[in-house]
Parts: structure tokens; C-alpha cells; sequence
């Protein structure tokens, strides 16, 4: 394989992003960096565990790793304190001690629930993360963002926890359905929107395939340099949830039936309509988004109508007191931060519908 | 009332810790030095609630807050997941937001559980102490330790979280039993064998009781000293732990018939039995801290075969790898690390049988 490209996030523990063809097979040498051969865990869903875990064990065993397997059922609806505690359980089974490290193998939600577990066990064990899906290798494996969702909302419980490494591997997501993989897409577009005008050029027809190193490798660069200069989400890093305040309002409303990559699809091209009707941004724009989105057969119109969605931005979990932001695309590469009240907000964004 | 004596802690968020009597009553407006004065959540038990929720209550109310009150059945069975999961579906379906706050009013399973939940909820708000146990406030309140009990065992998941505030009010403890007081007479007299040989001295004979203001405050101010040099157990925090290890094997084997108090109390003695037959202290002072448990009110004999308790210290939650930290009484207010294998441990700890 070609030398894998490595990512320094110098967060208040650095760690660092290989990105590389084939690194899956190599992951034991890579993990034996930051921890010593022995006892290991892995965590990962039903799903990933036939796909990928042979491949992975056969590499740590290889480097002179003893792991041990936990596997939950895959999808979101395990993403709950209740898979949190049987991971937290098998660990304490296991006698891991505060030396010891978790991988966490597979899509957002494995590696949101396992960071989260790591972060909690003994009050913080180490992780590595390995995603498998193309929204995990922009997004959510980067920064440090664990959590699960409670009865009332996603992702309302959890902790900074910053991975000791992350490995991702391109060629894993040959493997991905096409809605799966137009997930991370939909999150690719958005880092690219708010922060790299070229990477959003190069992705606006929908033909980058060839280019897919690239484009995972330059959003977790924009990515890990927003991370790094706001580790714990006090200001800039408020950029990456550009179409979420909509995006988690859409899911909720749906009942999940439209997956969070989708949503926030749906969510970017109504803020970007909200921003031009508020004559923060030109037509244009919109347009631009709109039509970057269906070449890369994403959706931009509401599942609902916009006043049945609006409702859902009060759970908003970033919302602070009775106020909250939204993040407004105003060029490509460009938004603001527009810090309203709830009923501000609601109005700001009805002229998105 | 006497102005309050103020501590101040320099962890990464520095924090006060406020000593004096009547302070409960006085509550409200030191919250609202902390918080701005609206909604906030009370969590306490079952045994607390009826004793002191209406004092506080009122005097958050008069400060012009609007208190909810979260009430889990008390008692270290109480301190699961499941009641963590409680409080958090609580928090959100009060859709409390991230500049909110949650006061933990109770004993160390009150504020143990309350400011994992708080360290959890929206991946971080803010909580505030009240400690109505000797244990709480010498101990379990300062520091930022949370967490919840796992099958495996105690303490094993949780957080890293300082307060915002600690408010201690001494004439609480008026109204503990005999052996919960015990309790916490036991971790101030550890407190004071691990530094503060004064203390130790002023607290041996049991007749303190007169200075009992005095001995909480010195035992917070030692305690807030080693925990601002060392917030997260990396070394000198460890000195904490005098007496734990044996004291945590000790309620683990009688299934935890033996309060935690107590367990540390027969710990100290055992392992300062230890140190003067491995040659690391005189005689002299292991008959004075059984002398000194003994005065007030304290048990210094194991409850079962020193055999039978040594193979739980393999569960310690402090292990790294296949090594513990041993802490040694070599004199009163000195205390020595000792980093052994777990077998070293073992036999170390066997001669204090």
C-alpha cells in the first residue's frame, strides 16, 4: 500500500489520523504505536463484525494483541445508556485497567457508544477509532464528540473524549450501501461549505470518486483544525453543525425515518434558502447547494412542512438558556454564527421552507 | 450566622468550597453567585429530601430560582447506571440547557451519581455540592470524582468533574446516626495520617467533637491541596487512598455489610500492621492508629481471614496492568507510594493480617 497520510490534531491530547488504502490490515502495527501488545477490546455492530473483524484480528493478533470482541445489534437504536452499560460491563468482566485501550470498529453510532464507554470506564481509558463508513471518517471519528441519545433526544448524554488514534481506511467504504455512503456525503458537503471553497468546487458535480482519498482526507483536515481551536465547542466549532439545528429537528419529526446524513442534507439547503430570503446570502447560493446536493443524489426540499419541523429546534441540545445558533452559509466556504432567541430563530429560518 | 470560611480550589475550573453553620439556610444566594438566578435541578434521595429539601428549597426560591426536585431511593444499591439514566431523562425532559446547573444535595451516593449525571448531560453542565454526610464533605464533595457502582464493581464507571460550588454546612451532621458520622470521622482521620500530623494529634482522642468545624475544614483544605496538584490521580492524589485498598476488597467480600467508613478504617489499620512488619514503620505507630480508630468509635480488625479478602484487591480500579499503588503510613501526616506487582501486593499486605 501507499504510505498512509497522517493528520496531527493537536487538541489538549494530541492524537493523530492515518488515513491510507489497506490500513485496516495494517491496524495492529498502528495501534502497537500507542499501546503496549496485550489485552485489547474491540466494540463494533452485527452488521461490521462478519465484514471487518476477521481482517482486524487477524492484524492485532498479528502485532501481539490478545483481543476480546463485545458486538451490539447495529443501527441507532442501540445508541442507548442501555448498550453503554453491557459494553461498560464486559470491560469491567474483563478487568480492563486504566492502561488498557477500547477500538472502536464501525459507522457513528459504534463510535459514539464505544468512546463514550471508554470515556466513562474507570473515569477514562484510552480509544482508537476505525470507521467504516464515510460520515465516521469525516465527522464523527474526529474531535472527540461521544454520546448516546436518551428517550427525549439524540445525543444528550456523553463527554469530550479524544480518541489516541484514528485509522481510516477508503477502501472499507467500497462495502457501503449507496444511502450509506451519501450520508457522509451529505457531511462531506458540509465541511467542504463551511470552510474550503475549492473542496466544494471539486465535489459540486457528484464526479469525485476517483478523488475520494482526497476529499476524506481534506475534510478531516478542516475538521481537525476547527477541533483543535475549539476543543469543547465554545464558538468556531459551532460552524460544524451547519444544517444540523434542521437536520436533528427533521429526524425527530420523522421518527428517524430519515437517516441524519439526509437530514442534514435537507437542513443545509433550507438554511442556505433561509439565508438568501434574509438577504444574508445571494440566490445563487441556494441554488449552488441545492444543485450540488442532487448531483450527489442527496435530497434539498423538507420531508414535512416547515411548520411542523420548527417546533422540534426547542430540544435543540446546544441551545443555551432560551437562546441558540444558527450557522448561516453566506459563500461557499463561508458562514456566520447568528446567535438568536427560539422564536428568532423560528422565524429566521420559516423563510428556508 | 459566623461568616462562612471560604476555600478556594485551583483545578482546571477553580472552584469554592464555603464552610460554615446555618449555610443551608443561606443556600439560595450563594447558588446565585454561580448561577443566574431561573430554573435548576435538585437531585437527593429518599432519606434526604423529607430532612432538608425544604429548607433549601426556600431559600433557593427567596433567591429567585425555580427549583425541580429529582428523589431516587437511597442507598448504595441506588448508585447503578439505571438511576444515572433516571436523572438524565429527568434533566432532559426538563429540557434543561448547557448553562443550567444541577445541585447534588446528600451524602457521597447522592453527589457521586448527580455529578456523573451532570459530567453526562449534554456532555457537561454545571453542578453544585451540598454535602449532608461528615464523608461528603471531608471527602466525596471536593475533587471532582463521580461516578456509579458496575456488577464487576465500585466506582468503576464515572467522571472527572469539578464543581462549580461546595457549600458545607456543619450543623447538618447534628441529625447523622452514630455510624454514618463514623463514617466520615474514619476518611478524616486518613486525612489527617496522610498530612496532617496536627490534626491527627488534635482528632486521636475522639474529644474533637467541640472543633468539629475545624477538622472539616482543615481535612478540605488538605484535601483541595493535593487535589489541585495532581486533578487527575497521575501521582500525589494517589496518597488518598490510604486504607482503600484493602478497605474496597473488604466490601466487596462482605458483599459491602461493611460501610465504606468502616472498610477504610480497618484498611488504615491493617495496612499500617503491614508497614511496621515489612520494616517501613516503628511499632509504635500502628498501636497508635488502632488507639485513634479505636477512640473514635472505629473498628481496627479485619471483619474475615486476611486470605480471604487479599485475592479481591485484584479488582482494584487503580490497577495499571498488572500494578497497584500501595499507600504506607510511615508516620503521622507522611505517608510513602508503593508501586508493586500485584503478587507483591499481596504479600506485602499479608503481614498485616
Amino acid at each position: 500500500m501507499d504510505k498512509p497520510h497522517i493528520i496531527e490534531v493537536k487538541t489538549g491530547k494530541p492524537y493523530a489520523i492515518a488515513v491510507g488504502e489497506g490500513l485496516l490490515r495494517e491496524a495492529g502495527s498502528w495501534v502497537a504505536t500507542v499501546q503496549k501488545p496485550g489485552r485489547i477490546a474491540v466494540v463494533t455492530d452485527s452488521h461490521v463484525a462478519p465484514l471487518h473483524y476477521p481482517e482486524l484480528e487477524a492484524s492485532l493478533t498479528a502485532a501481539g494483541f490478545t483481543p476480546f470482541l463485545h458486538v451490539f445489534p447495529a443501527g441507532e437504536a442501540s445508541k442507548t445508556l442501555s448498550t453503554f452499560g453491557d459494553i461498560l460491563n464486559d470491560l469491567a468482566e474483563h478487568q480492563l485497567t486504566r492502561t488498557d485501550k477500547v477500538i472502536a470498529l464501525g459507522g457513528g453510532v459504534t463510535g459514539d457508544l464505544t468512546g463514550f464507554a471508554a470515556a466513562a470506564y474507570l473515569r477514562g481509558i484510552g480509544f482508537v477509532q476505525i470507521p467504516t463508513t464515510l460520515l465516521a471518517m469525516v465527522d464523527s471519528s474526529v474531535g472527540g464528540k461521544t454520546g448516546v441519545d436518551l428517550p427525549s433526544g439524540k445525543n444528550l448524554a456523553g463527554a469530550f473524549h479524544q480518541p489516541a488514534l484514528v485509522l481510516c481506511d477508503p477502501n472499507v467504504t467500497d462495502t457501503l450501501p449507496t444511502d450509506v455512503f451519501a450520508d457522509g456525503v451529505a457531511e462531506a458537503l458540509k465541511t467542504a461549505l463551511l470552510g474550503d471553497a475549492d473542496l466544494f468546487s471539486l465535489m459540486e458535480q457528484g464526479q469525485w470518486r476517483s478523488q475520494r482519498n482526497q476529499v476524506i482526507e481534506r475534510c478531516i483536515r478542516i475538521k481537525a483544525d476547527i477541533v483543535e481551536e475549539d476543543e469543547f465547542e465554545q464558538g468556531r466549532r459551532k460552524l460544524l453543525n451547519l444544517g444540523h439545528t434542521l437536520g436533528h429537528a427533521i429526524e425527530k419529526c420523522t421518527a428517524f425515518a430519515v437517516s441524519h446524513g439526509h437530514a442534514v442534507a435537507m437542513g443545509m439547503a433550507a438554511v442556505a434558502r433561509a439565508a438568501v430570503a434574509n438577504g444574508l446570502a445571494p440566490a445563487a447560493l441556494a441554488k449552488r447547494i441545492q444543485a450540488a446536493l442532487l448531483a450527489n443524489g442527496l435530497p434539498f426540499t423538507l420531508p414535512l412542512p416547515m411548520d411542523e419541523i420548527l417546533p422540534a429546534i426547542a430540544s435543540d441540545k446546544k441551545r443555551a438558556g432560551s437562546r441558540l445558533t444558527v450557522v448561516v452559509p453566506t459563500a461557499p466556504g463561508d458562514c456566520r454564527l447568528l446567535d438568536l432567541s427560539l422564536t428568532e430563530a423560528q422565524a429566521f429560518l420559516r423563510k428556508g421552507a
